[in-house]
């Protein structure tokens, strides 16, 4: 009895190590930092240690940890400085997050900024085992240009940002086919090059030799301010507009596109999927390529005329649905489409799973 | 003796009303609040009327306020919000700031970031009477592109913005003069488009045909890390050798640039001004025009060929040293030298003085 008395207790002590780890003290400031500050700082295992300067705050808050425990609340010590660290360790990749000092939100002062939940907010990156895809390496590099189309049917000047690949300054005859990449609820056209690296992704696929190169537009895709009233109230109509009669063509005038379906792609992430998947099947005479990115699926009956689509890819992180995409795209390729699922491991609805989804479906654009 | 009193009594009232005016109950958004914000609000005077929810906080104090009386402090209501109106009326134009809850540094999360002191600070407008030489009109838009180009003496590769006129992606044998355009200390690259709207400036005079068009280049200033260190600290050539040897080679290789020193300019605001004057003197041989903004003067015993120096633009805030700058314009043009000297009224060492400035020197540019 005492023997299994102790059995027990060693076997509760065991799986309470197995929960709490111990936590590395390896703490380096996040690469999203701003310029000179040294926190927040993230370990080799993925936690998060936090600094915030408030000596006459009652309670500091944090919105980062883990999944429905309510984030990290911090500890005020004698210096005026609240610390903590997240309880577990957060998944790799990019995580949005702010503070809520006594009550208030605010943004981290330790941290860059980043648009999505339409705020700009504090944003970390937890190293990835794979983060070499995105990162800033001694290779040729495109440009992300801010350009200003003008928008007849909002009645303003609109911002896109275009990727163009490196050396689209020098070969002046060279045209190329184009990606139009949307961003999900809540965030906007920086999205993509600020918290996706798209630009970075492009830039080392096309120097290590494994994509043609191609152009990128990123634009707003919450045009009708669904922001404010939910997505209940969102009618792909004003957005459409904006992207098919307004932007496509100002940007076949003003870049060296390859201008016909065949050679011109509509990707989203999120809400940019749904949008994908409504403008794909309303304009099958404009996109040859469509990807849902933890976007939702196309059901093969929801698509007339099979000759016009070169490609379905649709993928999101383990941590979602991946069965929904899986199972979608056999159903797809049994209908006798070109599809491709793919699934981010050990991922959720963040933007790792959205670069890794950026990453497998460009060598497959533009090549039917 | 009553009559003496009371009228005494009329005159403090007067005499305080003449200090503080009528508030006018016409405030407005800011138009740097972030998509869907109510506050911070400006009004027809410029005064700006701030709003925060900090429902468990002592005190929230705004740095924006008039110079010297140590910003605005906001005055608790029983519904959460932290609430105020500036002293007095703000100077037209745009500037930073941030809040002090319970001592802590934070942004205000109703408006945009932008790079100033080193850190991403809030950012407010208030419009000026000139506003529509810098206001984003239905005309053709240049755009501004990131670039990212190797640099072996800093071992990255490094950010640039680069901004190309509208038509500059249509004739594609065009070639364009560059003016190398610097900010100030604690801002970075991302400075003259967002806070000082070149971009915009530019586009709208090439609209009107006062100017020819023309290239902005747009890169850091602090390459030696002078933001930690203060200006003590500074040297010129760690930027010098980013700017002359990497930089501008990477341009001239790669936009369609009249790579010589007649037709290359630089200019600098504040501590852009001061790097600006001290690489003019270095390297005569790769800029014709010099423009200090708000960044110091040149004494005509500096230079040694005179015949190098197409022009010398110098300008400040009249709430500045108008006088060192006219002055110094006076002795310049004395010494036989193309110098013009611009004072923007009622501006400080704040953007509008800076925006307006390149507004009066773009037409300047590249003209002899």
């Amino acid at each position: 009895m005492k023997n299994r008395f102790l059995s027990l207790i060693a076997a509760i002590i065991l799986c309470t190590a197995g929960f709490s780890q111990t936590i590395a003290d390896d703490f380096k400031p996040s690469t999203l930092n701003q310029p000179g500050q040294e926190y927040p700082q993230v370990n080799s295992q993925g936690y998060v240690k936090f600094k915030i300067f408030a000596p006459k705050a009652d309670s500091v808050k944090v919105t980062l940890g883990l999944g429905g425990r309510g984030g990290t609340r911090l500890t005020k010590g004698t210096d005026g400085f609240f610390t903590g660290v997240t309880e577990g360790p957060m998944d790799e990749g990019f995580h949005y997050y702010h503070l809520i000092v006594d009550g208030g939100v605010f943004n981290d002062p330790g941290t860059l900024h980043f648009y999505g939940s339409t705020r700009w907010e504090s944003g970390i990156e937890i190293p990835a085992h794979d983060q070499d895809f995105y990162a800033l390496k001694n290779v040729p590099h495109g440009n992300v240009q801010q350009i200003l189309f003008p928008s007849p049917s909002t009645n303003t000047s609109r911002r896109a940002f275009v990727y163009t690949p490196p050396g689209y300054e020098k070969d002046k005859s060279k045209k190329y086919p184009v990606l139009y990449l949307q961003h999900g609820w809540g965030e906007d056209e920086t999205a993509w090059s600020n918290q996706g690296h798209a630009n970075l992704i492009m830039d080392n696929m096309i120097a290590e030799g494994k994509i043609k190169p191609f152009i990128i537009v990123m634009t707003y895709g919450m045009t009708n301010d669904v922001k404010f009233g939910g997505m209940r109230n969102f009618k792909i109509e004003p957005f459409q507009t904006v992207l098919v009669d307004e932007l496509i063509p100002y940007v076949d005038a003003n870049f060296r596109t390859i201008a016909k379906q065949s050679q011109r792609a509509m990707a989203g992430l999120s809400m940019g999927g749904m949008e994908t998947h409504t403008i794909t099947l309303n304009k099958p005479e404009v996109f040859g390529y469509y990807a849902l990115l933890s976007g939702g699926t196309y059901n093969p009956t929801e698509i007339k005329d099979k000759s016009n689509v070169k490609l379905i890819f649709l993928s999101c992180g383990s941590k979602e649905r991946p069965d929904g995409v899986k199972n979608a795209a056999t159903a797809l390729k049994e209908a006798g489409f070109n599809a491709v699922s793919f699934v981010s491991e050990n991922t959720a609805h963040e933007f790792l799973t959205w670069r890794r989804s950026l990453k497998e479906l460009a060598p497959l654009l533009f090549t039917n």
